[in-house]
């Protein structure tokens, strides 16, 4: 009997205000959000859960417009936005390729191009590749926009998910144990989860990862800064038996330039397969960012510690929630 | 007083099961469906006929997502399906081109890309440029896939709307004769075409075209097991004067590589031109999957029985059955 | 308590008559709108701002599908129309780039191509890169078709935006003093206004550009026989002081070919920046078609008679007004 049912209130006027809470105005990067923020905004989502499920709240958004200005091509990302908008009865103005939006081709600065699009659409999400766009982008706008990833910068919801999907299937936030594997040096996701799992109590880091792909100090020094334990490790087996989540994450050719031999090694060096899930406590979960190739084999996907694919849509309850937290208010 | 008006009922119930009618699950091929099945799904696009006249049952997907999932581009089936679920009141997450789809482009399995889509959508229709593809993807996913064409594979739903098309026009599937026009070999309509007009009797098709692109003897085979009649023939006047459909293809350029000469002479040999309706009965009719170059000359489009333009029509029709049968049942 | 009602009306059939206006059909060309027609349609696009706002006839064209069929990519136009259409509650069939559409890659005519679409849609939104594409779709097409560019022909759209932007910032169009600065030999949008410009009453014209690109003696010509007084002057601070409008352009460098020195002489000649701005009027206001580069500084956008934005926006009302008209009616 708090602010649950808001969400289903079908009327365009912000609900009520719930004592002191904010009001969400951008979503920009990960770092925006305290331990509060992210509860509440968890407490949206799973409501969000219940009108895909049973759709009361699905004309939530009805009449507002939605505008994905994608510089770069992110399929996934886009029909997760698209899908989330929709589910709640908004509407879509897709661009799948802004990067040829003929405006820009002609030299157009990302600033005009904002204030020409915020003339058509009630929000924007947006994909590009020069991390701090997002930033240029909230700042010009006058309705609210969403970084859906720019460049080596952000992506927030991203990391959003990554923390609700923990703590859906762990059912809770303080104090577990997370293993994050694989290429801890340019995954932008898993250095954006250890800045958000931070903001949480007696939490525990394993760092797997090949030598030329380690985590940065950067993060190092401010996990040890926010008093959260972390070690590095060359044992997944042994990491895998101790934690209640192993992130794992595709190495990315494209970091490698010419030395496929290095790619190659790193690629088979940690690979999340029936021998990993043997030693899994019963309770814990692997999961992915998605796209995988083979540092997950597919023959434990059945299992029901394989939360990858919970975890894709767990990206669309989430973004469900930002959308409505943005247009509506809480 | 049957099944008829179950079409227009709004309430996302599935409608009352009419006797023991199967529960279509996916649309993979052609062969998949028997004369029973045709005829069913026949009755339930003439009532989509009347939705998109009089929008009575305009709502009838209203709440339900269908993700164009399209690995190569095919603007004009992509359109006829997602202008049929918003002729129902669906909505539709677009993919132009998901080959460039960035997971793809990194390795993504099909069934991967299947089972993230499938979280965000009620229905895929795919395009791709596999042979097999759909029946994998229908294997992985746990909701309804329409194949809209999977390399030289099948395009089935093509077929219904040329077998839909032909009862529209004649009046009847039974005792007719057809004859099937120019690229035989490679034109993957006509050879669904023969596969369908099998399963009816008193069936005669004549086949019509230069000798480099013949129809192959496993579809010939097929027709004689299944006691259709059918001949080859060099004299299309004959043919028009007594066949009841002529179905003219084009000649496909790209099958000849560098024997441009052969291709020439080929494009040419079977024109359908005033000639040819001069010959062709009052109730008879001409068919082509489209697009067309100057196989059927354009001064003809006038005469009545000129039908591929409404035969691209039906193509929506059958379509808005389909997504109607597969969301929503019989 | 006139005509402005009937806008609001949910039902479909085509509203009340008032007197004998005329039934629009399709938008092919700026000329085709006298003076009394271009006054309807502003009327309308006035209620159209008030749908907007408060959307009480946003559900005015709901059950209508739009498609987008666009030859060349023109995001800004795209989503203009697409927001147009769904703030009406109208639905949309997107192609991006038709020019790919595979179709027309294997040699559909433009003709054979409308046929189809229109069989998925009730209005044709078209860019085509042809001149006189628009006309040929219109002809073929028994639904409406809007011109939303065709080549080096019209862009009627972005003429309408333009005179309606006028009136609406100064509050008249007879006895106006309007600037035409930049490329005034290439760009369509300022022959189109000049076009317009002349069915009103003592307006007067000044051109101001460099010398490559001076506007052409067909304009000048018409300009004279209908009676409009119009200059030339090199003097862009003289032209600023006198007019009510500055209707500024870039200088397009594909019109240049290889010679980069001559563009770069052009480009940099008549910059609209905060010292044409001191000698401007208080009412008068500067206006561009977007996109701009730097002929326009970033300096004088907080001024209020810094239009352009307001003028991109309101091609979102008329393209409103005409979808509205070309579908319902008056």
């Amino acid at each position: 009997n708090r602010v649950i049912c808001s969400a289903f209130e079908v009327e365009n006027t912000p609900s009520v205000m719930v004592g002191n809470k904010f009001q969400l105005e951008d979503v920009i990067e990960a770092q925006q959000f305290d331990r509060e923020t992210l509860n509440a905004i968890f407490e949206v989502a799973r409501e969000m859960e219940l009108v895909e499920k049973n759709t009361p709240g699905s004309q939530l958004l009805k009449g507002y417009l939605m505008a994905t200005l994608f510089y770069e091509p992110s399929t996934r990302t886009r029909l997760s936005f698209e899908s989330a908008m929709k589910r709640l009865g908004g509407e879509v103005l897709t661009t799948e390729n802004a990067r040829e939006f003929s405006s820009a081709a002609k030299g157009e600065t990302l600033e005009d191009t904002i204030r020409t699009v915020e003339g058509y659409s009630d929000i924007i999400v947006m994909r590009h590749f020069e991390s701090g766009a997002a930033r240029r982008a909230a700042t010009t706008a006058s309705i609210p926009i969403i970084n859906a990833g720019d460049g080596p910068g952000q992506h927030p919801t991203q990391a959003l998910l990554d923390v609700y999907t923990i703590e859906r299937e762990i059912g809770k936030l303080d104090g577990i144990k997370v293993g994050l594997v694989g290429d801890l040096a340019y995954g932008r996701t898993v250095r954006s989860l250890a800045h958000l799992l931070a903001k949480y109590h007696d939490v525990k880091i394993y760092f797997v990862s090949p030598d030329v792909v380690r985590m940065k100090n950067d993060i190092k020094d401010y996990l040890t800064s926010m008093g959260i334990e972390w070690e590095e490790s060359a044992d997944l087996m042994d990491v895998a038996s101790k934690c209640d989540v192993i992130y794992q994450t595709r190495i990315q050719r494209e970091r490698f330039g010419e030395r496929i031999d290095l790619y190659e090694e790193a690629r088979g060096k940690y690979i999340v397969n029936q021998d990993v899930f043997n030693v899994l406590q019963k309770h814990a979960v692997v999961m992915h960012p998605l796209p995988r190739l083979d540092e997950i084999t597919v023959d434990v996907d059945k299992d029901p510690r394989a939360a990858y694919f919970r975890q894709a849509k767990n990206g669309l309850y989430i973004r469900m929630a930002l959308l409505k937290l943005l247009l509506l208010g809480w």
